[in-house]
C-alpha cells in the first residue's frame, strides 16, 4: 500500500535513542513511547496504535503502550520489548526513528477474506508473508484465523494457502529421491509413536529427518518427550550432519523457519482452541513439505473425544489432505486409527519418554497398543521402499524392534543430538501424586481424551517435565470398586490441587458394561 | 465455569506488593511479573497468558507479561498497567494474589458462535457480561466480532445482542413519556447536523438529551466537534441538571456507561475498520435505549462512496432496525438521505463547529446543505409531538432556526456545558495548508466520501482540532483548470506531508459531464 510513495514524501523524522525495555511480550512487538515525547504529540500517536520503527537498515511494525514513567522510558527514548529489540540487532541507545505505521500490504485481501470472498494465489501469499513478517496485529491475526475457519476456505484456497506458508520460510533439500515423515493430527493424549518410528525406519535405511513441534494445547509434544533424553534445539547444520550420518534426528522444528507464518498463527489458535479443517492440512503440510519430506504417513485417530469423531469427517479431511498432497507433489499415505483412547501409559513428557524407551527395549512393561500402532505406521512408512512388497512392512518393522537395532538407533541419535543421561527404569516422576481409583465396579467403557489431557496439563505437564497422569487401566479392561484408574505426578502443590480439582469434577473414566465400550471401524 | 470450585480447592496464594507500572495499555489489563518471582515459576504462567488478580475484595483479568528488569518489578511485586491498577482501587504496595484465569463464564457459548450455531438470549447475555467486565483478550474480542459480523446474526439474535448490551450497563430514565434523539449509521463527512437539530427540537420543547460518541474512524464525531464549542464530558448529574433545565444536553457519552461492552467492542472493530449490519444496529439501538430515547429519527445516507450504496442495501437494514427497535419498544423513524458527498463544507472539529455555528446564525456563509439536512431531520422529530400535524415540521423547525430561538437555545446549552470561547468568525484553522485545485473544465461528477475523510485524518483531525479539508466546490457545480476544490489544514509538518501524499494518490474529486453526476433518489 504505497509505502515507498508515503515514505518519500515524508519529511525526515527526529531520531530517538533506542531503549530495550526488560518486558517479554512472547510473539507481539511492543513500543514504549513518553507521553511527553515531543514525537508522539507531534504525530497523533494513540495507545495501541501501530508504529513503524526504523533502525539499522531494518523496520519493524509494533504495537504503541505509552509510558508515564521515565525510569521506563524517557522523552528522548524509544523502547521496545525484548523480541522487538532483538529483531533490530542493535544496541541500547542506537538512533530509531518512529511513524505511523501503513496498514501491512494484505489488508485489503485480509478485508476481502472477512467479507467472505475467494482468494487467489497472489492474495495468499502477501498475506502469509505480512504474517510470517510480524505485520499483523493480534487483532488481524485472529481475524484471519476465524475468517478462514469451518468451511470459509475451498479446497483450492487451502492449496494456496498452504504454497504460502512453504514459502515463506525456509525449504530444506536432502538431494535424496527419498525423504519420509510421519504426522499424527493430535488430540490423542501418548501416542508417542514418532520416537519409535523414526529409529525404525532409520534402521531399515529410509532417511527420516523428523522435526516437531512442543505442545500447543497438549500435555507433551514429541519435542518435549525427546528432550527428556537428548537436546531437541539443533541449528540446521548440526541436523543436516545427525541426518546424514544416522539417517534420522528427532529435532525441534522451531529453529528450523520452516513454514514460520504457521507459529505465528499457532499464537492465536491456541487460546482460541481452534483447530478447523483447513488450517490443520496447511499447518501440516507446509511443515513437512519445508522439512523436505517426498512421503508421508498421515494418522488420524477418531474416537467420541478425538479431533475428529465419525468415519465420514475423518473421509472428508482425507480427502482434503490428499488434494492438496496432491498438487504439492507429497505422496501421501493416510491411516485412520483408533482414538478412543489415549495410546501408551504415561501422558507427560518423562512418563512418555519411558514408554517409549520400555518399547524400544522390548521390556514386557511397555504399552502394547503404543508398541502395535508404532509397529504398523513403521510398516507403512517402509512399504515406500520399492524394494518392499505390500505388506511386508509390519514384520520388518517387528523384526528391526525386537532385534534391538531400533534401540541401537536410537541411542545413536540421542548420542548425536546430546544425550541428557534420562534413566528410564528409573526415571523421576513428579513427588507428588494422588491416585484416582474406580468409583464402581465392571468395565471400563470410555475414557475421556480431553479430561484426562487437561488434568495432566494441570498437574504440569508439559512445562513440568516429570508431571502428568499415568495409566494403570484401558478401555474394556473388568475393574472393582477401589481399583487404582490412574496416578497423577505433581512437582508443586498448587498444580496437584488444580489437578485434584479437575478429577474431583471429572475423572474422564467411565465404568458400565462390557457391551457399551464404543468400537471403531479402523484398520489398526 | 466452576470458579468457586476451583477457587475454594487451591490452596491460598503467596501475595505480592501491588505496584502500578507507568504503562497505558488502553482498555487492555496487563500484568507484569518478574521472570524469578517465586509464584510465576510455581504456577506455570508462560508470556501472554491470562491471569486473575484478586486484591482489594475485587478481581480482575489481565495479559500477563515477563519482566527481566527489577526497576521495572521485582521478584516480590505484581506490576498492572495504568488502567488496570486503577481497576483494583489500591494503593501502590496492596498485598494481591495471582493465578492462572480460568476462561471467562461465556467461553464456550463463543465457542459456538466461532463454529457457527445460533445463540440465544442468555449466551448473549454472559459474553457481552464478559465483554463489558473486560474478561476478554482482544484474541477473544476478534474472534466475536468476527464471528457475528456479516450475515452471521439472524435478527433475532441481533435483538438478543442489543438487549445484552442495554443490560451490561447503566438506564438513563427521564421520567417522561417522550425522549428524543437522532442518530446517523456515519460515513459522510462533515454531516454535523445533530448540533442543530438538538437546540431546534429542545427549543420547540421536546426533551433530547443527546450523548454523542468521539470519532472513531472519521475525522470528526459530534462529542470531538462539540468539544470546539463546550466541555462535554459531564458526570451523569451535571448532564441530568442540564437536560432538566434546557431540555437537551450535547455531550459526550463516554462517561455514563451506557452499552459498555459496545465501547469495548469498538477498539477491535476500530482496527479492522468492520461496520456489520447487526453489529451497527446493536451498537446503535442499545445506546439509544440506555439513554432512555422513547423516540428516534435515524439517518441512512446512501451513495457510491456511503456506508450504505444501494437502496436494496438501505432497506434491508432499515427492517433491521425497525425489527429490534420495534421489541425494545422505541419508536423509530427511518429517514433515507443523500450521501453522494459530504454535507457542510468543513470536515474537522474546528471546521465543522465554524460551520453549524454558521447555519444557528443565520449567516450567509452557512452551508445550504448542512442546513437543509438538519430543517428536515428536526422537522420529522418535532413531528413526534402530538400537537404537530404530518408535514408541518419542517416549518415549524425553519422558524426557530430563522428567529434565532435555536442559536439562543444553542447558546444556552454551551454555557451550561462550560463554554470555550470559540470565536466562529474568526476560527483558528490549522496554520500549515495547501490548496487543491481542478485539473481540468468541467463539472463536479465524484466527491469521494472516503478519500476526503481519509485526507482530513492524515492532516490530523480530530485529534488535531483545527485541522482537517475546507471543501469549496460540491457536486455539480461547473470547474475550470486551476479553480480551487479545497484546501487542506494542519499544524504539524508531518501531518500535512501525509495529506499532501494522499492528495497526489487522489484527490477524492471527478471531474467530467453534467451527465456523469450521480443521482439518488430520496426523500432529503
Amino acid at each position: 500500500m504505497d509505502t515507498p510513495d508515503t515514505a518519500s514524501t515524508h519529511p525526515p523524522a527526529t531520531s530517538l535513542a533506542l531503549r530495550r525495555v526488560g518486558i517479554d511480550t512472547y510473539r507481539e512487538n511492543v513500543a514504549y513511547l513518553h507521553r511527553d515525547c515531543a514525537i508522539y504529540r507531534a504525530e497523533g500517536f494513540q495507545a495501541l496504535s501501530k508504529v513503524e520503527i526504523h533502525a539499522n537498515g531494518r523496520h519493524i511494525l509494533a504495537t504503541l503502550n505509552v509510558v508515564d514513567d521515565p525510569h521506563i522510558v524517557d522523552c528522548n527514548e524509544l523502547g521496545l520489548s525484548e523480541d522487538a529489540f532483538a529483531r533490530l540487532n542493535v544496541s541500547d541507545g542506537h538512533p530509531a526513528t518512529v511513524q505511523q505505521a501503513e496498514p501491512p500490504a494484505s489488508i485489503s485481501a485480509l478485508g476481502r477474506k472477512i467479507a467472505g470472498e475467494r482468494l487467489n494465489a497472489g492474495e495468499f501469499r502477501v498475506i502469509v508473508d505480512d504474517i510470517a513478517q510480524g505485520h499483523y496485529s493480534k487483532i488481524e491475526l485472529t481475524a484471519f484465523v476465524i475468517a478462514t475457519h469451518r468451511d470459509e476456505l475451498d479446497r483450492e484456497e487451502v492449496l494456496f494457502l498452504t504454497e504460502a506458508m512453504v514459502a515463506s520460510g525456509r525449504r530444506l533439500d536432502w538431494h535424496e529421491p527419498q525423504v519420509v515423515d510421519k504426522h499424527c493430527i493430535g488430540g490423542i493424549p501418548g501416542n508417542r509413536t514418532s520416537m519409535l518410528v523414526v529409529p525404525i525406519v532409520a534402521a531399515h535405511g529410509l532417511l527420516c529427518p523428523k522435526t516437531s513441534s512442543r505442545a500447543i494445547t497438549s500435555p507433551a509434544g514429541t519435542a518435549d518427550t525427546m528432550e527428556v533424553l537428548a537436546q531437541v534445539e539443533l541449528g540446521v547444520e548440526q541436523l543436516q550432519d545427525i541426518v546424514r550420518q544416522h539417517r534420522a534426528c528427532l529435532a525441534w522444528g522451531g529453529a528450523a523457519e520452516l513454514s514460520p507464518a504457521d507459529d505465528v498463527l499457532i499464537s492465536v489458535e491456541r487460546p482460541l482452541n481452534i483447530d478447523s479443517p483447513g488450517q490443520m492440512v496447511a499447518s501440516i503440510l507446509s511443515k513437512k513439505i519445508a522439512a523436505g519430506s517426498t512421503h508421508l504417513v498421515l494418522d488420524i485417530p477418531i474416537g467420541p473425544t478425538a479431533k475428529v469423531r465419525t468415519m465420514a469427517q475423518a473421509q472428508r479431511l482425507r480427502r482434503l489432505f490428499e488434494y492438496v498432497a496432491k498438487h504439492m507433489r507429497l505422496s501421501l499415505d493416510v491411516v485412520i486409527t483408533d482414538g478412543r483412547q489415549p495410546i501408551g501409559n504415561g501422558i507427560g513428557p518423562v512418563l512418555e519418554a519411558r514408554d517409549v524407551m520400555r518399547v524400544l527395549e522390548n521390556d514386557p512393561r511397555a504399552p502394547i497398543d503404543l508398541r502395535q500402532k508404532a509397529l504398523r505406521l513403521a510398516g507403512r512408512l517402509i512399504e515406500c521402499d520399492p524394494d518392499v512388497r505390500g505388506g511386508d512392512g509390519f514384520a520388518i518393522a517387528r523384526d528391526i524392534l525386537d532385534s534391538g537395532r531400533a534401540m541401537a538407533r536410537m541411542g545413536a541419535i540421542i548420542a548425536a543430538q546430546g544425550s541428557r543421561g534420562f534413566d528410564h527404569n528409573q526415571p523421576a516422576l513428579g513427588p507428588l501424586s494422588f491416585d484416582v481409583a474406580a468409583t464402581g465396579t465392571g468395565f471400563i467403557t470410555g475414557i475421556d481424551n480431553l479430561q484426562i489431557a487437561r488434568i495432566a496439563r494441570l498437574a504440569g505437564a508439559p512445562k513440568v517435565r516429570n508431571a502428568g497422569v499415568d495409566l494403570f487401566c484401558k478401555l474394556g479392561r473388568p475393574v472393582a470398586q477401589a481399583d487404582l484408574l490412574y496416578r497423577v505426578h505433581a512437582c508443586y502443590p498448587a498444580d496437584l490441587a488444580f489437578a485434584r480439582a479437575a478429577c474431583a469434577r471429572s475423572t474422564g473414566y467411565t465404568v458400565g458394561d462390557a457391551a457399551q465400550v464404543p468400537h471403531v471401524f479402523v484398520e489398526f
